[in-house]
C-alpha cells in the first residue's frame, strides 16, 4: 500500500510517500510544496496545482493529514485551515481516503511520546528509513504522518469507510 | 462585468451572482451549497464540486469572498478556514481574480454601518434588487459581498494585478 502524509502549512506544505508491505515500510519520496506571493488565492491554487502532481506522479492509494493544532492565534489558525483545507481536498479529487491523526498520536507512534520536537521526530524518522535525504522539518512531519498510518491506517480506513457509507 | 460574491462556511456556502454595469446592478442567481457528512475531505470536494459548478454555469469575471471574522473559538476557525480555502480556489483555478473584504466594510457598503445584522443586510439587498427570491442568508450574505466588490472592485483589482505582477 502507497501512503501520502501531508503536513500542512501555507507557506510550506511538507509531503511524504512511502511504501507499505506486511510491517515492512519503504520510502519513496518526500518534498515540500512553496507557495509565494501576498495573493492568498494564487497561494492557494499554487499549493493545489504542486500537491496535485505530486499525486499524479506517485499514485498513492492512501492519504494522511496532521490534525491542526488549535491555538489561541485566531489569524494563525485561519491561514492553516485554508492551506489544510486544500491539503485534505487534493486526495479527495483523486479518488483516495483521507485519515486525520492529531499531533500526538503521531509522535508518540513515530517517538514514542506525544511531546517530542521536530529534531525528534526527523530523527526517528531517518532511523526507520536509514540513508534517505529528507526536504526539511515539513517534509520529515509529512514522513512521520505517513508511518502513523501506517501503523494505525487499517481502523481509519474503516471510519472513513463508514462516513461515507452514511454520507 | 459579472461578479461572484461567496459567504464561505464548512456546512452550507453562501454563493451569489450579479451583473454590474456602470451603476447599474442586476441579480443573476444566487444559492447555497451544502456539504453533508462526517468525512471532512468528502465534504470539502463536495463544495468544490458544486462551487465549480456555479462558476462554470454563470462565468463570472470577478470574485469576492469575504474575510472571516476570527474568533477564540479555535475549532470554529479552523473549520471556517478549510471552507474558506475551497472558496479562495475555486475562481482561482478558473482564473478570475479574487478581491477579499472585511464584514464591517461589507455592512457598511450596503446597509450603511458597519454592525448590522444578517438580517438588516437581506433586507437592503433585496431592497437594491427588487424582486429577487433568496435562497436564505448565506445566500444573502453572499450578494453583499458581490454587491460591495461591485462598489469597491477597482481598487481591489488593481490590488490583486499588484500582487500578482510581485510574485
Amino acid at each position: 500500500m502507497r501512503v501520502i502524509g501531508i503536513d500542512p502549512g501555507l507557506r510550506n506544505l511538507g509531503w511524504g510517500v512511502i511504501d507499505v508491505t506486511g510491517n515492512r515500510m519503504t520510502h519513496v519520496a518526500n518534498g515540500v510544496c512553496h507557495s509565494l506571493g501576498d495573493d492568498l488565492a494564487q497561494r492557494l491554487l499554487s499549493l493545489h496545482t504542486q500537491l496535485s502532481e505530486v499525486i499524479a506522479t506517485y499514485r498513492p492509494v492512501a492519504a494522511a493529514v496532521e490534525q491542526t493544532f488549535v491555538n489561541k492565534d485566531g489569524a494563525g489558525t485561519l491561514k492553516l485551515g485554508q492551506a489544510r483545507g486544500i491539503a485534505m481536498l487534493v486526495p479527495a479529487q483523486a479518488g483516495i481516503p483521507v485519515g486525520e491523526y492529531a499531533p500526538n498520536k503521531i509522535k508518540k507512534t513515530v517517538v514514542g511520546v506525544g511531546h517530542a520536537d521536530k529534531i525528534q521526530v526527523a530523527h526517528m524518522v531517518k532511523m526507520q528509513m536509514p540513508g534517505i535525504e529528507i526536504a526539511g522539518p515539513d517534509a520529515a512531519d509529512a514522513l512521520a504522518i505517513a508511518i502513523c498510518h501506517a501503523h494505525h491506517g487499517g481502523a481509519s480506513a474503516l471510519s472513513v469507510a463508514v462516513a461515507k457509507a452514511r454520507a
